[in-house]
């Protein structure tokens, strides 16, 4: 059998730890061979493709970032598309197809496999909000550098008496604050899913420093919004993709906050650091074993389906669900969160 | 409502980030108070006990070891002080007792229950080995640490063309010996479910320097032992506790492996360091998820029961199942490792 | 004996590590007390203080930021207080002033000693740009903390084909910049001492990628600036500290090299993350040296004097000259630099 | 011009980054060749060579390990091959050979350069223990990794009120153990330059137990030894390279602690991990400096020496110096480490 591979969508550590398995597991299980398509899908529509044997994935399970490389295509570019990728998959002779990416990538996926291409998917994704599987790889890597990174900033915090608000990835779903907020102690952690009362933090922080605390951690996802009509909120509107573009949000409440409490506040951004370098030990676990288990689909004669975590288990589950909506923050979890906030 | 709390067995990433969420959530939820008996099971049977609010608790989140001490007590001691401790808590007007700990303690707990004490159960392991949650808080703290450090290892050894065993914790169960295998791309992974065969590890190191590997990094379980008769294998027996005692298992194959394949290999036993320091932020927002459950089930009246991760969910399970047997790794997971070996 | 200690100036790790040292030191090996002034020239203009023993610095070696706290306090109302502090060291029986600080704090220190107060001061810097002193404690984990988010940066950089800026701290002197970029391999380092050609960094950029390498790493001291004239530069002045504003450079040249090179180009600017946190063993160490040699210069009778890493060992030199001029990047460190260019 | 570069002796993190540093600054600055013989002096006695162009060394600055192999040889192999290896240089060309090794590599090195072999060494040692440079990368590294286990081990021992020794490497110089043991927070220190009293150590953790502390943590270096007669020490004696043989010490130590005190005691060897993995910041500079400086050194004409830090400036220094003697921890350290004991 021959095995098509390809990264699509942002960095995302553990990207090449699925390439190394998917690589591994063919050759050495099933006596396959793996090719793999260069920058995303791009690589389809202009037949760039590179063999990739077990040597050639040799150290790539500790590496950051893809060694296919990736790039962003516009949703009209693949549907216009689909005949062109589809002829570069017979000229290669590929059987199965293995999109690793994000919602941008399986939306694609799933149009391949509608329209008849074999395609077993991987789900990518930092911000956690693929539905159908409870944890993406990458998601532990990042929270677990914002969560090192806000342990820092605590004691600056503290030393100085101020408002720190860290603004880590999310656009549309806040598990990256909401975990990191919960794992560095944060006392105020905002998401997309609940839109804030700038009210409210004010008075947070008013009472944290009127009874004698030192400081105020503030971990803000990058979607994250005030109520309607509050702050004079500059939206950043949405980009060619799709994608919720960057307000700044961290930098125009600090300076709102500071306006309104009197007290020294500082935002930072955390940005891309949260997306590269070597994966954490659980994400590279778990990205190898979605490699392992799209492989054992793909010589099983899964086609159409997507590999998920289920409690302990690598499950499959149809493209078709794992698109049909973004797994944002459940109230439940949310109500966890607040427990845990002032 | 008076919560008690106490923490027993072995030091474990997380266990202070318990005690603290227990604590803010009995006291800004609910209003209750909690106090602290110190060193397990002791501070029952010897009454002594701290008072825990949430200024006692600051700065817990992110500090490893438990500021409420722990202590070994053998099974026969806890048996014959049932009585003794039940009296401790009614001294101390305690409602709920919150016992965080590993077989031993839970089964003590599931003791106190039976006889009537109101226990809800917060499971601790490093091993990860307590059935009925999917993981517990400090696993991915010690598979963390190991895999650093065998990441470390694997450039020394690839330098100096030698065989390096790594010898991490697990007894009972090779948990940390599986995900830290698979997150350092081991070669060879040992567990304790599936005794070795030194012919094949024989065969694996001869190989792969045959076809001109540099290096042969191998990820052993303390727990691990050969097939019955191989190796002269000197046996650890078994503690006053009923653990198995350690057996040094790395050493005796690395000894036998630099005889049989006149290779150098050097043993390393990672130990203690496994066990202490911060903990990673998986195992801080899953040991703040486990102690906010354990408060919120006290105050809604179950009993008899312990807080586990079911997926993503944090469910209760009967302390009689969780003690039942011992979570090992299953035979699915173990063809997950083969497929990596060699 | 009785020795007062201050903290000024920026948070800088290892602050912690000098109190705890100094008040070691005084205790256990001179019988002396210790006690601390709250946040820097403030305490002692507004007479806020705390005694200090050895059970108050219990912890404080690897704690980021300062136990005493800090704040700028503007030149001008230092002058005006002198008399003012002087009262209030004499209130509190100090014998001997040690302030922890960095160039102001330093002069503040000169003045006072001039004016006859005994003094033995302890530079801090993180910028490391202090002269009479080979390192200052700080700097260190500043540099380890960018190399290892730079080390992330190269993956994403290299998979998706980009230029990445990345702005570290750096207003006056190019020493972060300089250590970063060669321990994270950048393939551009800009500093303050040396205004670059932006005609050479696009050259540099393009012909990068002319000859197929994947992407382009450059490290931008927050000083740094272009030729004068060169890219509409916006000057960020000077605060009322006399220190050079922020400008943005990195987004500043970020946005001029997208548009003349046609690459995408990010910038990130790392920001406060750098001061804050546990201080590496490097900085530990010298944090410690710096405070029991300060404690054994007090105890010794030097006045106006500050301690200072010469080598290996831990120097005496006049406050007089460390706070004479700024210690920048020399010319030949400079060249070392070039050669790892392009 | 053609340089020809090797290593020597045990792994040490920055070998690869000193390796690089040579190329990329012969290649650019000087558009000279180098040439990397394959286990250190091994290559040269049985010519395995291989051409070293900067393609070649692209990823090596944060790789740890040597890229080139290493491997011991007996003293009296290399007396006996001086003209073999002289013969092997000639056939390849080499102007100027770059030896980058501890002890053993620069006595062997010394001795070619007496016999008119051009010479330029870089001092390598994990210990510290090279006369003539102020410090050595690898150093930093090692420090740094046994600073962060043993900041994991304090909260275990305290949290279960134990005595912990640590076993760090140096068998002939105390400097891992000297700046570990300070940078950790050490309660107590033993190093090979002065041998400790047992009952010493056993009435310091007697009286920290008794004035109520938690618990006790030693840092022992690998070559440390009791006083004469004490203990029933079995010494370990000495290998075939004239090195000091394991002698078990914290183990022996902590045998003797738990039978004296009635304390719990618990010995730990960090061992290999120590040496390998990724260099910390300082260490890639320092490695980058000295390759950088060796081959400029080469280029200038200079023989028979050795690359040196002094200060903040690399210098060159005799070989015949470096190897007269090995630096040991001197008194003056000594008596900082004492202040920071108990």
């Amino acid at each position: 059998m021959r095995i098509g591979v390809l990264t699509g969508g942002g960095d995302c550590p553990g990207l090449n730890a699925v390439i190394r398995s998917v690589v591994r597991t063919a050759a050495t299980q099933y006596g396959s061979e793996v090719i793999g398509f260069r920058d995303g899908w791009r690589g389809l529509l202009e037949d760039r493709s590179t063999p990739l044997d077990v040597a050639a994935v040799d150290g790539l399970l500790t590496r950051g970032g893809t060694t296919l490389g990736s790039a962003r295509v516009a949703p009209e570019k693949l549907d216009a598309g689909l005949d062109t990728m589809r002829r570069t998959l017979d000229r290669h002779g590929v059987d199965v197809l293995v999109p690793i990416g994000g919602e941008g990538t399986l939306t694609a996926a799933h149009l391949l496999s509608e329209a008849g291409v074999p395609v077993v998917g991987v789900p990518k994704t930092i911000d956690n909000d693929i539905d159908g599987t409870d944890l993406t790889f990458g998601f532990d890597t990042a929270v677990s550098i914002a969560t090192d990174l806000i342990d820092r900033l605590h004691t600056t915090a503290e030393s100085h008496q101020r408002v720190l608000l860290v603004e880590v990835m999310g656009r549309h779903a806040g598990w990256i604050a909401l975990h990191a907020g919960l794992a560095a102690g944060a006392h105020l952690t905002l998401v997309p899913e609940e839109p804030f009362d700038v009210d409210d933090v004010v008075r947070l922080v008013t009472e944290r420093f009127a009874r004698g605390d030192s400081h105020v951690i503030g971990v803000v996802a990058e979607g994250a919004h005030p109520l309607p009509g509050q702050m004079a909120f500059r939206e950043g509107g949405v980009d060619e993709f799709g994608h919720r573009r960057f307000t700044g949000v961290a930098q125009q409440l600090g300076e709102e906050l500071e306006r309104r409490t009197g007290k020294e506040v500082r935002a930072t951004v955390l940005g891309h650091v949260q997306r590269g370098g070597t994966p954490t030990s659980f994400d590279r676990v778990l990205a190898t074993r979605f490699g392992l288990h799209a492989a054992i689909a793909a010589h099983e004669g899964h086609r159409g389906q997507m590999v998920a975590l289920r409690g302990t288990d690598i499950d499959l589950v149809p493209l078709a669900r794992a698109v049909a909506r973004l797994k944002t923050v459940p109230a439940s979890r949310l109500r966890e969160l607040h427990a845990f906030t002032g």
